[in-house]
């Protein structure tokens, strides 16, 4: 077996909608190389993959060439851990209606093994490998951004399930009845509500029935965005308060129904909608402890991740790159 | 290490509110000797466990001595995998308002190791170790009897979460607007619905506001239960039916919401419920496929326990016993 020493760094790589960020990382968290590549500009998976191997080689080089590579790991959407194939991402223009076997054609053009798994699991694996979840074998993390995602580890393993598809939190349903309809195709979900697309629209939804003022009526329906909503609830507004707390709710609400499930040591929260804060996490916390059975009551941690924004995701992409 | 030949017997014990039973098992699933305590003519853990040691000895003889028994494995009522304590179970006299460190008692006393866990958690594993699991990784087994239990096994183990007590899918909120109370505290638990006794208020409740004629209106409220519902369906009662069609298309929703969590290749259903056959599984399916989200349609499988009803909570508690 190669050792760490001699094989000290991994590739990292948080495959999203826009970007294709890379981190060539050591075993103590350092990115110390980065490139990234614009994941629209190419119309089929080969030439994307093209793109990157050649953005790469510098960086592969500056380490001291491919045999100092342990392996890669990526984070993508509708990444199947089992198959190593994303499978029809309609974010992605090249795998839109199709399978990419991304992993096998990475690790053939570049003479390492490669991982992939979706990017709610790559964060998970990061927490476990750098953040605030080391030395945690049972956790949850949810992704706050365009929608709500989830890495669920029980054991001390990632919850792949028998297909490699598990872990999708964000679409239990909240709502049975006329719930929001949500990019899944079904109603209800609790992405439909809690992502940051959620919140906005939760927000245009109580300035419409509502008649308080608010200074959130200066913005047009379409410039709402979250981080609009906590500047507001920052400054006092009252019905930003509210949208927040409508949010919290709910969160806490489907954490305690995730409880009896895995019955986590900890809930750690990523992405965007976290730079709210305890505007987004007293809520959760308040209604976590009034839904979840008594015998949860008061034993799980809600944090929000350790690891740094920019960083993070191509961070849990490299705790994969170990496991390969 | 000892090896199977040298200790080819396990004992199982299914501990219920009503019964202790015991049986001794070989690797094969077969119970080669069977005992019973009364759960309830004890007034402390200690005279009960007293009482079943006595019970057993004459077992062990008859299997050639303690040092033949490579372990033994319990299933019961708020049992705690990880503390090895029943914690406050309100179904037993000695344990209802106390924590009882009941596998160190047998262990102390027999002179075994000693693995417990609830009911449903010794289900799954006795499903996987002798039953329609075997050879499954990640699979869910509930158990629908007096109360709603699940065992959830990913990545090959039980899912036992961070305190012990995970794997409670009765709990998860169906009806978050009036929901039915339930025995934990709270309001709305799948439970409440679709428990043996939650099909029997079912039929009391439609009974009540709908006035068709039905074969059940000739029973006492108090007669009704899920057994005489699921005999008045089979003899083409209309009210009846749609008694199971209410009860399966909530499990269906219910085992939507977890195959987001955990993607199992099965869901395995156990306890007297069952006995309804395809009167309660029809509709379980056809929820679940209606209500799944797309990418995992069509992928799991719904089965009822291969187990023999008899012994299947013995031999759960018997595998168990293989893992100390």
């Amino acid at each position: 077996m190669v050792t760490d020493t001699e094989r000290p760094y991994v590739i990292g790589l948080d495959l999203g909608g826009t970007n294709a960020v890379f981190g060539i990382v050591d075993r103590d968290a350092n990115i110390v190389a980065q490139t990234s590549v614009k994941t629209q500009d190419y119309s089929t998976a080969e030439s994307f993959v093209d793109a990157c191997v050649k953005a790469l080689q510098p960086l592969i080089e500056q380490v001291g060439g491919i045999e100092r590579i342990y392996g890669m790991g990526a984070g993508a959407p509708n990444a199947n851990y089992h198959t190593g194939c994303i499978e029809k991402a309609p974010n992605l223009v090249w795998a839109k209606d199709r399978k990419v076997p991304l992993a096998g054609m990475f690790s053939e053009r570049l003479g390492i093994k490669v991982n992939i798994t979706n990017d709610a699991n790559a964060a998970a694996l990061g927490e476990m490998e750098y953040g605030c979840a080391k030395g945690m074998k049972d956790f949850i993390v949810i992704t706050l951004g365009t929608g709500v995602g989830s890495g669920i580890v029980a054991n001390g393993q990632l919850v792949c399930g028998h297909d490699g598809l598990a872990g999708e939190l964000g679409h239990v349903i909240m709502v049975r009845e006329n719930g929001r309809p949500c990019g899944c195709g079904r109603k209800g979900c609790l992405e439909a509500y809690c992502s940051a697309t959620g919140v906005a629209r939760t927000a245009r939804e109580m300035l419409e029935k509502d008649s308080r003022p608010s200074l959130l009526r200066d913005l047009k329906p379409e410039e709402i965005d979250s981080y609009r909503v906590f500047k507001a609830a920052e400054a006092g507004d009252e019905l930003a308060k509210e949208i927040f707390d409508f949010t919290g709710n709910m969160l806490g609400e489907a954490c305690a129904d995730f409880t009896v499930f895995s019955s986590p040591e900890a809930y750690i929260f990523f992405g965007g909608l976290c730079k709210s804060g305890d505007m987004l996490m007293d809520p959760i916390k308040k209604s976590y402890e009034e839904n979840v059975m008594p015998i949860y009551k008061g034993k799980a941690k809600f944090l929000f991740s350790t690891l740094d924004g920019a960083g993070a995701a191509v961070l849990g992409a490299a705790a994969l790159g170990w496991t390969v």
